[in-house]
């Protein structure tokens, strides 16, 4: 049998021979796994000597321009993915959840970061700090990509979206990855990133695989490589204490699965759409991956009232679950891993009995559709009931399998402090349409929890279910559940980046960031409006004004918009106002004369204004006051195609220097403009 | 000799007897220090039990209130922690960086909470991101106050500042603490807890103090705790693989002393203003607090060709150091912490002179003023030169002390690769006055470091150097200087929250987090315009239109506001322009116009309009266009005083539904109204 092959320091590799990886169903060999010999050291230097620099050469964009690119060629090989997935035990639509998973999460990736990413090599964030009383000394943090390698070690039950889903945010963020699957289901991950290679997609040393162990690669990790685990809790550990992790405070995270809850609200009784619900995403979350799933419910905490009733609703379901193989339709649920997961399952069950009785399920036989019980990793979905919620071992043990605990619970506060004896937790839910439960239920469990599901009536039909992890979400735990954090949008981008603070001269910093910075030179020669995206710089500026607000523009402007609010119309009204001494200007009206004064009128280059951020009214006008316009070219972003965004420091005062108001005006002006 | 009390459990407890501590100057006996036979399992109880939830039950505002009053009450104080501070062996200027740095820290948390934080106990993070199709299923992220205690290990340099900049954080946070001092110089740190205890400003249990080991609190961390230690490389990677912190994935951060750069611009020739205050800043650096410092500069690096002029310089400088009792006013530089200290600096020297030479000071003789020289811990400043860049030492051997060493480089890409031979830095400095240079090498020192500080003769006068951590900018490093982040603003803050994804439908979203989204309901039952703060609700809404909007308007604005920009004016010009078809409405008309219907004129509870945010202009609106706005309540925030700030929606839409513009409208809204 073939072993499959690592794929480092630029080319394809095998070992002479490796561990076999049987078939979840038939049993039958599928490949063989090992890295010996493999050079893995080499593979990181690689990864930091070609890899890095190619990507970091990109900016965010065009690098989600790959991840994009990525994803449209995956999508073309789902097929293939799916019947390889079978042979791991995965239903159709196990497999759907993990490849068209993944691959959505590039998609999301990719959309998001030209969203909320600049065009750039480097990320500004947050704003600039202030850091003197006379403004020669600013501050501001800039995020750059660290120029090591992201090794990520991903579980057996993902193998598609579990690297991708590592993958794109380190992509995007400039990184190079090595991707190390997990045995039992290498083979699926090895074709992935067969996949990925052939395209020639990504710059060399951008992906990078190794199949079989990497213990000898860990001890190469230095200070800029960062190391994501998900798997259990007892490697998260060893790895966390990897002696060149801890000596060079390499960023390790892991994200463990955990002993998720799901806690059925005092309102969803039975006969409600919450209590059916409830049973529902139940029944699934045992079923779907077989129940070999992170977030997977573990223990369902429900009313004590109604243990009778949820306990006879989820055994009626899970009777009608069929068990087999996942190539014949009517198998909704397909096999574990292997043979041994399934015995750790029911050792795992064994345990779990002792504080707790099995009220569904047998977990030594199971009726089995299409296979051959005894050569497949078939196993029977399994409820059990714990009357005494003392007991630990809901809490404590887990069967990575079909397996889930029903525990009563008396009030609120006891749901909470059953949910906090998991000790953190990738994922839990409450099934309610009561949103003061919701409320309190949430805020109880969040120090506990990295996503909670509130699931109701309405949220119902488009909710995406306990389980599911979201790109947009972050995914990872406290505790128990690894204490790391992955996706989450950009989030996710950001751990691969370092942040620093930077320190200087407001001109100095605008140098750095790109940006213009408040205190930094403006150059008043040439009106910007003229120039174009190619000729304009940060810090071009106009200064215009001043104009007089009289009363009859106050009025004039009320009448004409319709926007009679006392404050502008009433003196005496107005007076009994705390922050003003008398009539004042619309806000608006300021803004407009504003407009007024900077525009320049004849055709140009700015070809719309398309929104304003961060406006402040600072200072009242009064009648009388003379307004002065300062704006100043603060960013330029270029896009695709023949404009790009131009965001003006706009500063309006009065005749005795106050602020009136201070917001960006935010333009689309063309790349190129001729007259 | 008074062995120094611990305050655990709600009370001051001191062992029979401990390791004596002794005077830096003078070699007295201080105090002595153990934590013996202390039960720090029942501290670590105490704070989670007692101390955590009466933090909790406060808001941010609250809390930072709190640390305001701290800050207060400990200004008044100063003069005995000054005096305490001399026998550590530092200058006045030494104590007040210190003791004024800490207690600004404590004033900078508690006004940035109050300007950045919600009056509330939970964060709502980043927008609702929408999760589906339909609507009806969306998503956002709160954080909440993780329920375990914040254990801080501190280092002997600033017994005050360091742990007031870990407690500030947890405080707003509303975490209690657990502060170890250094034994060195927990004298100091116990006076602060005294003060802060006495004054009963803080609930029982937010803050409490064992001095000697706490070693065994280790074993007792849970899943909620968090450790943050500042110190040495070897005690971070300890603690780091502690079994505890392994096992429960606490929250560890690390800040370690770190080898920190300096880099001399190569347009700061000899002569310029750059250069002199390159060695002003050098000589600063390796004198205050002695050189103990973990932002110290360890690494000058210089253009080659003027490696002689800074040695020069800087031994003239350093020749002018007058070294000796802090007592003496004459007394420019103090003695280090111990006569200990002053052993491993001198091995550290030893080590450093195998690659290097010592052009200035003498490891072994220092003249000394004030004091006995034998025995107090007095060093002379030591500046070591490096003529070969390819030694080992001066990237990898620290000298705790008033040690640097002077490194020639040649360009900047040799510059940034010799910073980042020291693995990792807390802070590094460029001088310069070449944009074009420090654009380069920040950016190329960035993956290696938490803070930069550009150095030029604009920032010069208001600069707060190189080695002194701010609260608004992030302090840490990766690799060497421990991979963590402390400060930073409210960064740190939110590193003693748990980030908890929420998924719900709209209207159980807002009811968690309080704010109303866009999807939810909307009650327009009466004009929100009419309602209090005490009757206001999220979802109060008036939907108010449609008006339509002329050509005879937009020319009518025009030539009221001056804003005659083309695309308003010029059929033809408009029509080039490739956002609009035509001549287009004003976007500052559609904002007056939308303000005109939704504005209910008579006085009452709304007192003004102070700003709006994220105003995106969507769709043009042409003449004869019909819009129509919806004003929403979103969020509600109430202040100290009579009134609080209300966020509304603010959809513009036409008449096909497009939307028009959409952005928040931020108000004052009086408490309460009578009319």
């Amino acid at each position: 049998m073939a072993v499959l092959r690592s794929f480092v320091n630029g080319a394809w590799q095998a070992p002479a021979d490796g561990v076999p990886v049987r078939d979840a169903v038939t049993g039958e060999e599928v490949a063989r796994v090992s890295s010996d010999g493999i050079d893995l050291a080499a593979a990181l230097e690689y990864g930091r000597r070609v890899g890095g620099p190619a990507l970091r050469e990109l900016t965010f964009h065009q690098r989600a321009a790959l991840a994009k690119s990525l994803a449209l060629m995956l999508r073309e090989h789902r097929d293939e993915l799916y019947a390889l997935s079978a042979r791991t035990g995965a239903t159709r639509s196990d497999a759907m959840i993990d490849v068209d998973g993944g691959i959505g999460v590039l998609f999301a990736y990719a959309s998001r970061a030209k969203r909320e990413l600049p065009n750039d090599t480097v990320v500004v964030e947050g704003a600039v700090e202030s850091l003197s009383r006379g403004g020669t000394f600013v501050g501001q943090h800039i995020l750059a990509p660290r120029t090591g390698v992201a090794v990520q070690i991903n579980a057996f039950n993902f193998p598609v979206w579990g690297p991708l889903e590592k993958l794109a945010p380190a992509l995007v963020a400039g990184v190079p990855t090595i991707i190390k699957p997990a045995s039992q289901t290498a083979y699926v991950t090895a074709r992935l990133v067969e996949l990925i290679v052939e395209s020639q997609i990504l710059p060399p040393g951008s992906v990078q695989l190794v199949c079989g162990s990497v213990t000898e690669l860990l001890d190469h990790l230095d200070e800029q490589d960062s190391l994501s685990f998900t798997g259990s809790a007892a490697t998260a550990r060893r790895l966390r204490s990897h002696p060149a992790i801890v000596a060079r405070a390499v960023r390790f995270n892991a994200e463990a699965d955990s002993l998720n809850c799901s806690i059925l609200g005092p309102d969803a009784a039975p006969g409600t759409p919450e209590f059916d619900l409830y049973v529902a995403q139940l029944v699934t979350e045992m079923t779907a991956k077989a129940g070999q799933k992170c977030t997977a419910i573990r223990r369902a905490l429900v009313p004590v009232a109604w243990m009778d009733a949820v306990v006879g609703a989820v055994h009626e379901r899970l009777q009608a679950v069929v068990v087999g193989n996942p190539a014949d339709e009517t198998v909704r649920m397909g096999a574990l891993a292997s043979l041994e997961q399934r015995e750790e399952v029911r050792r795992a069950v064994k345990e779990l009995a002792a504080g707790c009785r099995i009220v569904s399920g047998d977990p030594e036989h199971v009726s089995v559709t299409g296979a051959d019980p005894e050569r497949g990793a078939f196993l029977s979905p399994i409820l059990l009931r714990c009357d005494d919620s003392g007991r630990p071992e809901p809490h404590t043990v887990e069967a990575f399998g079909p397996v889930s605990t029903v525990i009563g619970y008396h009030d609120a506060a006891e749901a909470i402090a059953l949910a906090a004896r998991g000790r953190g937790s990738l994922a839990g839910s409450v099934v309610t349409g009561d949103p003061d439960f919701a409320r309190t239920v949430v805020v109880g469990l969040a120090p506990w929890h990295g996503r909670i599901l509130v699931l109701d009536r309405t949220a119902a039909a488009e909710s995406t279910g306990h389980g599911s992890p979201l790109p947009a979400l972050v995914h990872g735990g406290p505790g128990r559940a690894g204490g790391g954090e992955e996706l989450g949008g950009v989030r996710a981008v950001l751990h691969h980046l370092q942040r620093t603070a930077v320190q200087a001269s407001p001109d100095m910093l605008g140098a750095i960031t790109g940006r213009w910075v408040s205190g930094g030179t403006r150059r008043t020669d040439e009106h910007p409006f003229r120039k174009s995206l190619a000729q304009l710089r940060v810090g071009d500026a106009v200064v215009a004004g001043p104009r007089t607000v009289t009363l009859e523009d106050i009025e004039h402007f009320a009448n004409f918009t319709g926007d009679t609010f006392y404050a502008h119309m009433d003196e005496a009204a107005a007076r009994a106002n705390p922050f003003f001494d008398g009539r004042v200007a619309h806000g608006y009206l300021v803004l407009a004369f504003a407009a007024g004064l900077f525009v320049q009128p004849d055709p140009g280059p700015v070809l719309a204004n398309y929104g304003i951020d961060n406006l402040r009214f600072l200072t009242p006008v009064y009648p009388g006051d003379e307004l002065t316009v300062t704006l100043t070219c603060k960013q330029i972003s270029p896009r695709d195609g023949d404009y790009g965004e131009v965001r003006w420091d706009t500063v309006v005062t009065k005749q005795d220097g106050s602020v009136v108001a201070a917001y960006d005006v935010l333009t689309m002006v063309a790349k190129e403009w001729t007259p």
